[in-house]
């Protein structure tokens, strides 16, 4: 299934499927027909995403969905998204004969969850819930040319049920989500862990702008008492706050800090010229939302002590937050009772990444995610997940869903 | 004096006299006319520098040069340069009717001190001393059409002699060159200090580019421990060379630390990717070369502890170094002693900016300076020097002069 998928995405280096476009739509067609193959049966719901039932399974109470997107980035890795969509198909194959095994199962394929393509992500999920939000109609393709609007409308989907915010689906229309995924970081290829569940989807906490401001000078001629150095404050601020960093965690706490763009003036900077001012973004995520918030607050009091020290002033643009997600304690411990069952290891860590079950999660459904272990990070085409991990993960989905 | 000068230099904001070109010229012109309405002999040498003295004063031995620079920096200020120029010429007007009380003196006004020019300082007291070296010659101008030998050859001076390194005096000519130059930094003002003696003229060590080179990553999905974080790379170790800066100045050493330019890697930077690459220039001055050279060494240390550390790489370029100039230990008493006699308040600091009264110490001729109180700094039009605080430096300097 992942070959076929992969050489019908085609796009080197690595593989695109579009939003909302031929590219999805090929890759959707392509797991209907393999779940015919399966004997399962699929159709797709009015916002063209794709439902895959056990043929025959008629029991009436809410099922859980087993999904994920098919969409990927562009030039980007096969397995993201597609892995958890054909994890559901692989899943519920296993109960087709015997539906009374597990719960009333759907596989849910859905569409344009990569931010990559119209700058939000998560539309898919977003819109079957009816939280889209009539705005993000108007935004914009990366291509600069047509919006989202206007793709969903090519793509069949009826535009003004969207923008109305009609949901397909109300949250107690679900028994769960489960989402099986790639991890995006290094932790289970450092650790050796194939399988692991989500305990949270971390949410973040962002500045893409903070400009300190100091006060140029001549680097030979102003003495440190009379500097006001806009490049030691902001390297002060980030030592300081990576120190707290390093003994939140030693204390247990779940959070990551980065400032991944700084620069001091182009139009002023040089080599013999005392920095004026430093412009960086800083990010926090964590899964627990307090925590976040604290930490913030300790960063804008570290500010404070360093413009009384050093003279200088931090000026932040528009805060931004994502709320974070839990994962539901119930299908944790379910997973991890299944992997004991077959006699596999097994452990828990957080997702850095947002996805899906983030959506879902936060409609009030419970949820919760496999993760597998995958080289490489994602979004880019050396993502490398081993096949005999990814079955493991099958495997304890299944298990899982076992009554 | 100033304010004619300034006149024939305007070029709003601020005066522009360039180097081997008119704007100098007519300077050079206006302090011979000064000169000659004073009762002062002026004249140009081959390398068409102005020398001035006092008619009748005959006496062999070598004398005393007060000097600076004509030239000034694009949109500069009018006192750079101009100010030591115009404090020999008013010195050596007090010793016209009586010259034996004072050594044989000497005014002179040189060309080509600032780099902005031809990317290179000291021009003139370089190939007056012989030193210009061959290869500055071919230095472009910054409007990258014409070049230095170019330049010089249109002002009249023999490109030949001063590419073949043919100097105009050799050190044992002079007695003492003394320069009275306004502050560059903003010392002076702080302290109320109207005039002081220069300790000597810090030399300088620079990298104009360190690459830290760690590994990009998703900002959420990466935990602290498995993350090799540029940015957090160098904060610390520019927080660490900071604190160390500010233990040495408590020590009593001379020591400036600077690093002007920090960016990430701007074709991959973005807010929530861990930076994999940060670049800055990382420059030491001090008056004294062994502070300089210890300071390196101890931030190459501090690298390698941050490296261990943290999984980055430092990737220095070329090392580039400014050698320091001791200043005449006999001078800066003497004008120590002239200011107590004349009961002006009078204080010794270091010069972080070159002059080329460096260029004169460093060939082995006892020199000195006066710094005269400016705010604002130098190469800006808002340079503001009070003529009360110049009248008092050209006191202190003729006190001095006296035999």
């Amino acid at each position: 299934m992942f070959a076929e998928i992969a050489a019908l995405s085609a796009d080197p280096p690595g593989v695109t499927r579009e939003a909302y476009a031929p590219g999805e739509d090929a890759a959707l067609a392509k797991i209907a027909a393999f779940a015919a193959d399966l004997g399962l049966a699929a159709e797709e719901d009015a916002y063209r995403n794709l439902w895959v039932r056990i043929p025959g399974d008629d029991r009436a109470e809410p099922p859980v969905a087993i999904g994920s997107h098919l969409d990927s980035v562009p030039h980007g890795g096969n397995y993201d998204g597609l892995a958890g969509v054909v994890a559901g198909l692989l899943a519920m194959a296993r109960f087709r004969d015997r539906p009374s095994a597990a719960p009333p199962l759907r596989v849910l394929a859905m569409r344009g969850e990569e931010s990559a393509w119209f700058g939000k992500a998560y539309l898919g999920s977003l819109a079957l819930l009816g939280k889209l939000g009539p705005g993000a109609l108007d935004l914009r393709h990366r291509d600069g040319r047509t919006t989202l609007a206007e793709a969903m409308a090519r793509t069949g989907l009826p535009v003004d049920d969207v923008r109305a915010g009609k949901p397909l689906i109300r949250p107690s229309d679900l028994a769960a989500y489960l989402e099986l995924h790639i991890e995006q970081g290094p932790v289970m290829t450092a650790r050796g862990w194939p399988v692991s569940a989500v305990t949270g989807i971390r949410g973040n906490l962002r500045h893409n702008l903070v400009r300190c401001v100091g006060e140029a000078g001549h680097s030979g001629a102003v003495p440190r008492w009379l500097r006001k150095d806009a490049v030691l404050a902001v390297a002060e601020l980030l030592s300081r706050m990576d120190e707290h960093w390093r003994v939140l965690l030693q204390m247990g706490m779940d959070l990551v800090m980065t400032a991944g763009i700084l620069t001091t003036a182009p139009e002023s900077h040089a080599v013999s010229v005392i920095p004026g001012e430093a412009r960086f973004s800083f990010e926090i995520r964590s899964q627990d939302a307090a925590t976040m918030e604290r930490f913030y607050d300790l960063t804008r009091e570290e500010c404070r002590a360093v413009e009384r020290a050093r003279g200088v002033r931090f000026v932040f643009d528009d805060r931004i937050d994502t709320a974070p997600a839990a994962m539901d304690a119930a299908w944790i411990a379910r997973f991890s009772d299944a992997a004991t069952r077959l006699g596999r290891p097994f452990e828990n860590i957080p997702s850095g990444a947002g996805h899906d079950a983030a959506v879902f999660a936060n409609a009030g459904i419970p949820s919760a995610m496999l993760f597998v272990r995958n080289a490489n990070g994602s979004h880019n085409p050396d993502e490398a997940m081993d096949l005999g991990d990814f079955l493991q993960g099958v495997e304890v989905l299944a298990e899982a869903l076992r009554a």
